[in-house]
């Protein structure tokens, strides 16, 4: 399970949003051409960035179970269990939704 | 809503301008052909730019409400509730329209 | 207006010279195919660039109304009241014309 | 044997997760078609990562029999005793399952 | 003319040497044709280099009226008064003749 | 000879590996299809890394003879007496084989 | 003549060594395809690489006769009186040959 996942220092794994299936005409779309969406949910964090001149570990500003956006090609696709993740650098989030 | 939508360290959120729907000669263009507007107004700022070795967050220089130029191929397109939005880095932003 | 633009930071708004209409040939040129002049005239600046670590402003070597050599492909191109300008930092910018 | 290798400086040397051979409908799919899995086991460390400044070595965020997820591309394969490895920096392991 | 132009910071202006007009053969050379040579004579100068840090700026090692040979692709190419010069960086340059 | 090589500060030269010149079926390869193995043994060392604020040679973490692989494309192949040997920095050296 | 050559701070002049007239099997090569060797001597040095914070010039380890060996595709040759030369920064260069 995705819970077992422990990201390493500044990473997070995060939930991606499902594709819209339909267009808004209402046709069906084939899962190659669904375009995906760059909106997740956080799933489980790192320890925070490590400042290794003084060895302290900056903080997130992101937290569990926040919705988030995220930039284009950000991170690297995972797949727990047969569902898909992406495992990215806190600094590839651009906002919170709330 | 857009104004659910929190930036993170130095991301601003922009709405960006409508594109021209005429041509000069009066001509109507699609959707597709129309040269995406390098001009919006910021809707949401997050907490400044983090000086990770003084702790401090730098301000921005840029408030709610600023209409800007903002570099071409600036920052990630968003859809929030059906409207297109951009998220950037302040840093993209190159002048304030007064 | 171009004067209501505030450029941010070390950014200048420069308004391009004119390219050549003709040829030495004298054979007038369509649009497309002038070669766009590395000159211009300076019309707006920012606040400086900015020391992170100071919290300093540097001053600009350039001024309002200087005649400047500038890099090709440098800044980004922007309209505003149907003319051409160019937004671009400080350090894009070669020579001054005296 | 694996064991005779040691890892410089932050590499790691991981063994890869096996690629699936048959697809969800049963298909056995030749070598060359299977996706190679973002997945492996750490099988050595080296000594850290050096800090040039103050000459400490960072210590690592693994160990050795982590199973872990890492970047796409990372790292270098090496075959070592007819076996498929893979030698990549701590820094390119994206989270440890645990 | 070029006296009028004064290069910024750390920028020379050069004037390239004439490409050669014939091959060894005789054959005289059309100007599209001919290798633009990596040799000219240095006109003008900037202020130097600026330290950001203690605000000093470092003197140049080359001055007005060196012969020199620069980097292949250095530097953008000026139109001034009809003739051809080069705005390039100090470091752009890499020998003095003598 | 290569001990005649005397590589510059973090330089170390590599005698490859030899390519296998068979294939698992037994067919003899020819020289331009057989795949460079990452794999060598160090003959000379530079004198280290110059830490160029402190003055200091940082020491080697390999030494001479030792069975080493390194990462793929690293270096400069050069040809002494006839015989192949790469020049890389110690950074490119992945892992020693004991 | 290369002797009137002065070399900028860490750049070196080389005098590249000859290609190779005939292959192996005694074939005369055209100049257009014999390779490049990356072996030449050194014939002019410039002051040494400035450390711009302490105003120190860092000695070279290279000397002047010295015939080195260097990286693929290193500097920027040049042609000074009908002969070629490369001018290229010392951390180009792989190694001596003693």
């Amino acid at each position: 399970m995705a819970t077992n996942v422990r990201p390493l220092n500044d990473k997070v794994l995060i939930e991606r949003a499902k594709a819209e299936e339909k267009t808004k005409g209402g046709i069906i779309l084939p899962d190659s051409s669904k375009e995906k969406p760059k909106e997740g949910k956080i799933v489980a964090l790192g320890r925070g960035r490590l400042n290794t001149e003084t060895g302290e570990w900056l903080p997130f500003q992101v937290k569990k179970g926040d919705k988030i956006l995220f930039k284009s090609y950000a991170g690297t696709d995972v797949k727990i269990d047969g569902k898909d993740y992406i495992l990215m650098s806190e600094e590839e989030i651009l906002a919170v939704i709330e």
